[in-house]
């Protein structure tokens, strides 16, 4: 796991089962494709095996996961470690009451939701999400989380495109991730 | 379990944990809202564990899990029974070759898309969602499965809204719920 000189040999099965397909959603861009992972339940539950052996013991008390591939892993991990699963969602998804926070796209912005009462003063939380890019939507996830009074302990993602430097937009928080494409 | 004379004690825990939020998403609408099911990590779990009570044995190879909400119960059950995972998305989410289906909304309509080399003939495939009103979203999840030669076994939702007749749209399917409101 990058960042944090974890090496697992299930990351190589992992790696092999997400495909990258070019020119999607536009030319010219390289979508990295985890629903060919979902199709492959050992690698599926290797790559939550890994998050859970990870976060186990750091007393996590709530997985917020970002709609909508971050729904797939966060949901699972919330269930192994015992944590409150908190769905961050596109507007006027949620029915209670929210706060907001906007994100740049490449044209325009897009916003996440969150019930602000799902989460309380002292929750620690991990982020979760499929894939990093440039971190928008990461840092709209955490500032959600600490308006409330959480902590977020660390984000993680099971891809990461590290030359969009992402991970120097989280303002120094811990993020882990399982596979980097270059 | 609606329909499959199961009854189980812990259904009556995971109902106390649904809440039911007025006037959304417009007035005179009663929304189940299963976002504070999620902040019980037992009754969640309860939740998982009774439909993978049931299915874990059913030789099920495929859970099909509708966008959004259908990932969150789905995710955790393929993993628990060794089955790929296949989640059915709004349009132009995903990347490789797709089909899709559309459905009726009460003010026109939307389309649910899936990879075609997702789901293979002789796949036995479980539909999973949070739950069922009309039934059209569960119809369009069954035909997209049936066309590229998927065996549907069934669909299982949280919650049922028996007075919108969903049930009777799915062509004697089994359908399987833990929940009912009247």
């Amino acid at each position: 796991m990058s960042g944090n000189e974890v090496n697992d040999p299930r990351i190589y099965g992992i790696k092999t089962k997400i495909r990258v397909v070019p020119d999607f959603p536009k030319k010219g861009i390289m979508f990295q494709d985890i629903t060919t992972l979902l199709l492959d339940p050992k690698a599926f539950q290797d790559t939550i095996d890994l998050f859970v052996e990870r976060y186990r013991d750091m007393n996590i008390s709530v997985v917020a996961g970002i709609e909508a591939r971050g729904f797939i892993f966060g949901s699972p991990i919330a269930l192994a470690i015992g944590a409150k699963f908190v769905p961050l969602r596109k507007p006027k998804k949620l029915p209670g009451e929210t706060i907001f926070e906007e994100y740049e796209l490449e044209y325009g912005s897009d916003r996440l939701e969150m019930h602000v009462e799902a989460v309380n003063p002292g929750d620690r939380a991990l982020v979760i999400d499929d894939l990093i890019a440039t971190g928008g939507t990461l840092c709209a996830a955490m500032n959600l989380l600490e308006r409330v009074g959480a902590e977020v302990v660390e984000c993680a993602c099971v891809i990461e495109l590290p030359e969009l430097k992402g991970r120097e937009r989280l303002g120094g928080k811990p993020l882990c991730v399982l596979v980097e494409y270059r």
